[in-house]
């Protein structure tokens, strides 16, 4: 593997391509496998608006579902939504070689077991993204901002493709943080997404402000945010005791905003339920910590569904 | 008071129009007061389709908001819904004579307190409702079933405005249970309403059975109802523990339902959110019982209004 790796981005939306742009700028052969958008992809390739510049790119592979490879990827990047009628292990399964990584850039705690189970010798690297970014059009993104990955094999520690693909994401003009400890990492993106996330939701699409705002909102913020630092704690990630007050200071030091779970919502899209909260209320059972508050967010927004 | 009393209906939607039309069976003078429907009712009274037979009623005197009375009142019927923004207490004033009763029959928890300051001197009669009755035009009013009240003295005991109410209403062909802990019986409404009212609102005017049936849904409900008895017995009604057994076995008797909460959610009219939910967490914290699935239930709801 001294070349440049070959990377196949699956579900390439707009998280998926972006991470694929900034691949490409670095020199890697970038292939991609598409749904719905194959022929504006094939026509036009990802066309980006972009802080960073012109990084609008074509894959060097197009395919689409049920095509056959012409080789095996080094990587396979999976960036779609966690949903619970979708199934990550067959979308990725024809794409794999004996090596191949697997490379996950998605929300949520927990999402990784279920791929490590289906591929126990393929390595996994777990990502979490910091991003705006949004699909305008057929192949049109927009990158508003961010694209910082927090990134280490699953279940722990770092290996050398971590650090292999730490260098090229890089070279391509991102900030990577490399970490030991990525289920952590997650625990900790979840103090703040699992509470305002769902909560935002069965407030029919609330911004932060009106969240916090309303009497008795930033107590149940905390409240909430304090039972999810009880089930990582209980879960072997215990987490700084300030994180709700920085938390909080940190939203209130931005303006307004609905965040993607809410606009998912808004936009009759589904949402990642599972992923941000079903399973921290999952292992929050396995190991016996008390959370009625989440338990009732996650049975009212299922019951929605119903 | 040996002739039939005089009532005056204050809201006279359709609990309040049904109860007047009871009482004119039982030969008193009624009386009512109306704020948008006055022309309907002026010229074509209360029209009723209902079990009970042609219970269709005028007024003795029609009055609108701002009119002066004819006479003081034996009783006044208070029969709209408890919202934050209505002052039930500017609304009876003008009308009350010094002995006047005031009788309510409203939905809720602590809906008495304000009403029991504003006129310590009246004796106020505090009812609960088990009707199914709704108003379908101006004026027209349809019955569909039921019309027991439960009927004391607020803050406790059975006077003798109960009894002669308790005989007029019998009279004019309903069922009355007499109590002598009439907040003991709103609590035994709220195991009940507390729960499932506010709840099928969060889930989008979600029926029983879609309440019922989702995964954890029916524990969320008995968790629920174990706090609302928790509050219930700390205010010094304690509560049969079979109850949530008992209500949850009920309401599979039934066909599924939306009920009324999830009703005037769904047509856009104001939720009696305090009033079922919010007067009973407010009650808790004084008590300092920990009601924490109502309280996410409550501030989310409150969320949503902002």
């Amino acid at each position: 593997m001294s070349q440049q790796p070959h990377v196949l981005i699956i579900g390439a939306g707009a998280i998926g391509s972006f991470y694929g742009a900034i691949l490409k700028r670095a020199g890697c052969t970038v292939s991609a496998v598409v749904r719905s958008e194959y022929e504006a992809i094939r026509d036009g390739g990802f066309q980006f608006e972009s802080p960073l510049g012109d990084i609008s790119w074509r894959p060097d592979h197009l395919y689409r579902d049920g095509d056959q490879a012409d080789s095996q990827p080094d990587y396979v990047i999976l960036a779609t939504k966690v949903l619970p009628n979708s199934d990550r292990a067959a979308l990725i399964r024809p794409w794999l070689g004996e090596d191949t990584g697997i490379v996950l850039i998605q929300n949520g705690l927990d999402i990784e077991r279920e791929l490590a189970e289906a591929f126990p010798n393929n390595p996994i690297i777990s990502c979490l993204a910091f991003i705006a970014v949004s699909r305008v059009a057929p192949g049109q993104i927009k990158h508003n901002a961010y694209g910082r990955l927090v990134m280490g094999r699953f279940p722990e520690g770092i290996d050398e493709h971590c650090s292999r693909l730490r260098d090229l994401f890089v070279e391509g003009g991102i900030d990577i943080k490399l970490t030991e400890q990525v289920v952590g990492e997650r625990w900790l993106k979840c103090v703040w997404n699992t509470p305002f996330n769902p909560l935002s939701v069965l407030a029919n699409g609330a911004d932060t402000y009106t969240i916090l705002d309303t009497p008795g909102g930033e107590q149940l913020i905390r409240d909430l945010m304090a039972e999810v630092m009880a089930v990582a704690e209980a879960d072997g990630h215990p987490l700084p005791s300030h994180l709700p007050d920085s938390n909080i200071a940190g939203t209130r030091k931005m303006p307004a905003y609905k965040n993607s779970m809410a606009l998912d919502y808004l936009n009759d899209r589904p949402i990642e339920l599972d992923a941000i909260l079903g399973n921290v209320v999952a292992i929050a059972h396995r190991l016996n910590v008390p959370v009625p508050r989440l338990e009732t967010v996650l049975v009212t927004l299922r019951m929605r569904q119903g």
